[in-house]
């Protein structure tokens, strides 16, 4: 027995994932309840979506957070935010028509009948699998690209660390740091992941940060020092990396996965002096500010993609049931890859 | 009785401030020694200086630390490291003749023979007093400059909190930022140094980090958030400021002046979170890196103390016997204005 949905219609039902209750710390399945509304037509503006793949990502955290945020929080029986990719079944909207695949602010539903504002961007890497808009070809792919190379500024011979460095944004830093010529280091977790970053995504050194002296084993992995962190976790982890920074070093700071909770805000050794001594800079890095170098990002992912330089894994859920506890998952460290639930 | 220094001759007494014992935290008199050498003639490639101002700063701390930092730390019975200003009083290199200033790394004693490479320029603004060339006209008008333009990036309208802000580095970026086209905000200490930041320093708005709530004073100074904050603190004063940063702001860390000891490093709030939802960065900043524009910032800065456009204000300590305890003095908070210790 399948858990995929069925083909959506107007007028037809619409199984939906709402908030439930407010949420504390990470996410957990009882945060969430499944509902059924009706799948509505699109008024002008609008277009019907029917939704493919749902995108799980560890920011959805900050967005369910009810604190100061870089995005509005969630109300309670609202569908859950997140990124979507589907069919559109029906447009009210000259600029999109029956049968476009289009990425967008669809929710965790079925069906989503949204105003045009609420598009990403259509899809138009139709040659590669669709799922891959909500990964390498999403904002995974572009946080990785735009924040590695305007924020990390690469340059050849640098050496590069990633933390989390098997998850969907970690892996493509690290393959497009090779890329571009750096040696690359990874951090992760667990025998699986490590050998993933070093057989599939090529990392030059790969470190488990709980199984060693993470200081230690990033000195002798970094021996002259790390000129540019891509940091996904924040927390211990990257205290240790920033014993090692070189001269001049860039960190990218890009998410916080290592934070179970913000509020209070954790204390941490304080970094002024690390900064100073080694005239380093921390920049935290969103995607979203840089729209308008999405469309060059994305043709340079697609045309590695094809050329067979960049791999990726995904960790496929199947139908919307699998949606509440997906989230306290991704913080559980069960995935390995980029983090989607099947709808169809 | 005057306490200043005899003219120095090749052969005559040379008193010295020594280094007595290792220091842990701040630099107290009892750290020092002041011991009498012989000053020698310079060989090829030396010249003998006779230093008419001797520098103070907090940076000295840095480099009396044992532990790893930006410069070689200091052995016990050498002479303090210091960049002080004095007249030649005889070359043995070509580019320097007897009668030049120059200012360079000379130490905390009455006459210096020493290889060329520890000048660090040779001051031409001669119609200009010579101590400027310690302060607006040294290191600390340099990092001032280049700290906010290089790495604070001020654009006109933004607004620029500065800590210190009665400090011979604060001062001189909150005037730079208003010749910028920027609004000012000077956090300090006391009334007389709040008075120097509004009717000298020309600040836009004047705050007390120890005599009001710093959080909701800068929320009420800075309605529109703040673009740039030039730190010279760190600690819980840096904290209250990231509280209220603009989206995309630059912190400019050059300085951790209410950070007594980083040996255990301190605690403080973890920063990354504040840095992503505001996609802002931090950056340590030394004048040190940027040498090659260091002639156009003193023309730059020359030109507006001509125009009278930079105030300034001095503290100066007069003799080699008030060297031990200048340190000290300076993390008691007790100087109005760079400190300097004039000599002749």
């Amino acid at each position: 027995m399948t858990r995929l949905s069925a083909p959506a219609e107007i007028g037809g039902p619409n199984r939906r994932t709402v908030l439930a209750k407010p949420v504390e710390g990470i996410a957990q399945a009882e945060h969430f309840a499944l509902d059924t509304a009706t799948v509505a037509a699109p008024a002008a503006g609008e277009i019907l979506v029917e939704n493919h793949y749902l995108s799980v990502e560890p920011a959805m955290r900050g967005w369910l957070a009810d604190k100061s945020n870089y995005s509005a929080p969630i109300g309670i029986g609202e569908v859950m935010r997140a990124i979507a990719v589907g069919k559109v079944l029906a447009s009210g909207d000259p600029a999109y028509a029956e049968g476009d695949i289009v990425t967008g602010w669809f929710g965790w539903q079925e069906a989503a009948t949204v105003g045009v504002d609420k598009v990403i961007r259509k899809v138009t890497e139709t040659d590669l699998p669709v799922s891959l808009s909500l990964g390498l070809l999403g904002l995974n792919g572009l946080a990785a690209y735009l924040g590695l190379t305007i924020a990390g500024e690469p340059k050849p011979g640098d050496t590069v660390v990633v933390s989390t460095a098997a998850g969907s944004v970690g892996s493509a830093v690290g393959q497009i740091a090779k890329i571009l010529g750096c040696r690359t280091v990874g951090i992760t977790r667990g025998g699986a992941k490590m050998a993933l970053c070093r057989e599939t995504f090529g990392y030059d050194a790969v470190l488990d940060y709980a199984a060693e002296d993470l200081e230690a084993g990033l000195a002798a992995a970094c021996p002259d020092g790390i000129n540019v962190y891509f940091d996904n976790t924040a927390g211990p982890i990257s205290d240790a990396v920033r014993q090692q920074i070189a001269v001049g070093a860039r960190i990218v700071v890009c998410g916080t996965a290592s934070i179970s909770s913000w509020d209070p805000v954790p204390q941490g050794p304080r970094v002024e002096r690390d900064l100073l001594t080694k005239r380093a800079r921390m920049q935290g890095f969103l995607a979203f500010d840089h729209a308008d170098k999405s469309a060059e990002a994305f043709a340079t992912l697609a045309g590695w993609i094809r050329e067979g330089r960049l791999a990726w894994r995904e960790d496929v859920l199947e139908g919307i049931e699998s949606c509440p506890d997906a989230i306290a998952g991704l913080y559980r460290g069960e995935n390995m890859g980029k983090r989607l639930i099947r709808l169809r």
